[in-house]
């Protein structure tokens, strides 16, 4: 089987270092390199964080540096409240001793589009500014992606306004360039994320794995099950990023609804909200796979499956 | 026990058909007026249906016209394509000989409350219109309103737009009014009004009772079925807003969540959200008690109940 | 010739206090009410300064008081740098006798066009709230206005916002329904109220009338054009309202181009600005006559003859 | 003296080509290189017609073509009511040679900025969708650009809508991008290029000039006016674009005033328009220094003194 060629963009953050840790060893995937945008925190946080979790693992993909700021708007306030002062408070790691490229993420997409032989998938699980930059900067690389599968959204209720998500949100203009670019997209939203809950039950059973990427998880969670508990009174946080990368693995893990979306740029509390026409009553041509179900179980074995890949 | 002082304001439609006949004869409520909106169908239509309804029922209960227009904006589209051409299209009434009563909606609440000894309760299942007027007429009366209990908005998908349910949309620059009155609200939203789907099994067990207000229920309910099947693809039509008065009834039915919730009257694509700060993330005071969970068994029972009243 | 039927509604306001020395004596004009919103001031301030307007001036014309709110949003603060802490700031007014009704602003409207026998023009120099609300609250009143002559809005720079102008964006909502009435409007905006600047050769000019209403136009502007050069920066004060009476007893004193004018109530920079199609850019119906050049010298004559009316 | 090193970004567009030939030989400006991106025409046309101006005229310049898109919505529809189907109708070209350069206009800036060893003028008398991408891409080059001097907005009435001018509202994303920047901005808009009306006395005086500018001059002009005289009802068309450059090649040809400046990007009828605070009224610090004011007499002598200087 050819593997799926990917570049995954991200902003660790929690729930991205667990997505960088499933996509880094499965058999299914070529991850060709890692894009790091701030989001969760700053641009150098996120980058540093991407590096200690490459290094930790022992992971051999490059990691390209992109943007500060959004696409237009000023960047709103990182996300310190869910992941700390460093943006992955938890894990203690060893000094770095890996580092970024030099080349800017929108530009590495350009090139590494324009140089792939065959299509390429990304997946987002930070705001969208440097996707959206590339593909405002060189709209030939746009029959170069396979898909976009994203973290992101909800059709429902958001997570920083009662309107909008987080990944939106933070860059809803960038969001909106993605949405409209006529890429096959599947957005993994809080319509189902919400439902991935990392109860004390699943840290006790990824703890029992025992090996270098279980003690990475088990870490990571503690930490972020307690700002979660804090700020939204669940006993377990919810583990948005790796379910896009477990549909990337295994798509029977969701199930989706293809459904008119658009970015809400123009608005006031709307701002960053994803109108997703659910029941289709505009009749508009749908542009999105949109997330509704969720097998959780499934969910679990695919995250347990991805540790047990590491020594 | 006292009774509760009531004014029901609706706009006849299929399911504030039910919501009048629940409340006409509920021996915990004074039913003291009905004042009727355009919304599911023109100020006419709803008007008529409204008298149809208390006519058949035998429902000694004045009825007041109100706006055409909403209260900034042109009125959107009525619903015909759930509540058909009249807005109540399934049962066949006799000819009409009750009239509606010459003074407009608005002016019937003001005079209403100011005659009130002690504050009145309103609850609205159609849009805002004339409650917001009122308001504006004559800002002493909002002391004489004890609360105001609706259908209308969700904190998660709409049924007009992704963003907005209709009672809410039809005139958001009304609702605007009523959430930023100071007023006691509930909100009774699509988030509950969803989950209380007539199945053909209430159907039959509403059918059994075999009074004339059963079989009102059921020509209703049929016609009502049918045009949510082709649209939303469920089995059984939401009943919308009977729910709000089944919770005048019985507070038990529903869980309430106080929250700060804005109605969007800027947006394009939230135009008309009502935008609920589930999470207490923004810390600003609740101004609204959200419905979160239905009792579903409750709520038939005390369908059954209503209907078993009528002869 | 048969004497135009008017309702002044005002919020005064050092301008809005000599509008109603214009249309109080002119022979052309049969002033049956003054209706007084909150704006430059609030409710109580406004009523109380159209009040002691009449009866400085003899004026024995009705003063109804209206709504202290906007038609949907919270009242913007009013315009106490300007007009300062009473809104009329400067003249020294006797004890007050009169007295204003005591039916609400809206109502009066209401009841006095469905009784007028030929149709009103009505001249709005504040919000249009009550003109809204009126309208909303009786459609049936439409046929009996014979015209809308209002000063508010500017095609080219607001003096709140660099989009908006001050009665306008005091409530937007309100400007809407007026401007998509179907009425027939005339729009008196900054773009010629601006050019009518009260400069010291005016002031000198109208002293030496030396009659009350001399003093009283003198004790007026000299306090308007003290802050309009704090905050403006111009030698005199532009004397916006009394513009749009002029222009009741002389058309002749402005140009008027037709235009599809549109009141923005979604934006949020943009929020009250009125639109106005200067060049028919977009081809659609013009609704509102818009003043586009002041002849600034009869104006000055105007104002003198309607200061010589009285004693 | 030290020649300002200017990079010329246009869409050219009638009076954008007399802005290249303004600033192609006036040897107070090195023009580095001419960036186009698509509005007044698809890019296309508007990189071949940059390149015939540069052909025709003799200048020996690298014109680099830029992006298709705006940076975030679909583009609006060309302006080819103003510039014909070609962009430039009137003139007759030879066949072209001369070729546009391979790399990407933004990338061009970022790279050009980077290389420069002073800071660069950037003058744009078209969308600013590609100076967005240049600093969204590399926020390094902001302190290598020594200002930018723009064709665009108006703090009056718009020209495309009411509310906005064409550049701005062609773009408004990217116009906010650079708005906010912290730039040194000058901004040239319709206030005063209004003034500067073609007037047949203007084509005449050029014409007499006799030389191949003058000639291109002419063509240009007798096209141009035309189409403003159908669609705006004045007899000269308005030179906007070389207004920017005349001012760069002498700045008393202006008159500025430094305001606070924003760009709308949520309106609906506002989107686009460049609210400028010309009063100061509320008191936030100048971004933007507006001209108020054109010496016209003064433009029209740089214009004769720009067609002179070639053969």
């Amino acid at each position: 089987m050819d593997k799926r060629k990917l570049i995954l963009d991200c902003d660790p953050g929690h729930d991205d270092a667990i997505g960088i840790l499933l996509a880094g060893r499965d058999p299914s995937i070529d991850l060709m390199g890692i894009t790091v945008v701030s989001g969760n925190q700053t641009i150098d946080n996120t980058v540093r964080n991407a590096l200690n979790v490459c290094q930790y693992l022992g992971l051999d993909v490059p990691v390209y540096p992109g943007s500060p700021n959004s696409l237009v708007r000023v960047r709103p306030p990182v996300a310190a409240d869910i992941h700390g002062s460093t943006g992955l408070d938890g894990p203690v790691f060893e000094p770095l001793t890996r580092k970024a490229e030099g080349k800017h993420e929108a530009l590495y997409i350009v090139d590494a589009l324009r140089a792939a032989e065959e299509p390429v998938t990304i997946a987002t699980t930070g705001p969208m500014t440097n996707l959206a930059l590339a593909m405002r900067l060189a709209p030939d690389i746009l029959p170069k992606i396979k898909e976009v599968a994203f973290m992101g959204g909800s059709y429902g209720l958001g997570n920083v306004t009662p309107a909008a998500e987080f990944n939106i949100i933070t860059d809803a203009e960038a969001a909106y360039v993605v949405f409209n670019s006529g890429c096959k997209l599947t957005m993994v939203g809080l319509d189902v994320t919400r439902k991935v809950l990392c109860l004390p039950s699943v840290v006790e059973r990824m703890e029992r794995i025992g090996n270098r990427a279980s003690r990475l998880f088990v870490d990571l969670v503690k930490f972020f099950n307690k700002t979660q508990k804090e700020i939204f009174g669940w006993e377990g946080g919810p583990l948005h990023d790796p379910l896009t990368i477990a549909w990337l693995i295994d798509p029977s893990v969701l199930t989706l609804k293809p459904m008119h979306c658009t970015v809400d740029i123009r608005g006031t509390e709307g701002y960053g909200r994803t109108n997703c026409d659910y029941f289709g009553y505009h009749k508009q041509t749908p542009n999105v796979d949109v997330a509704v179900e969720v097998d959780v179980a499934k969910f679990w074995d695919i995250i347990e499956e991805g540790i047990r890949r590491y020594d």
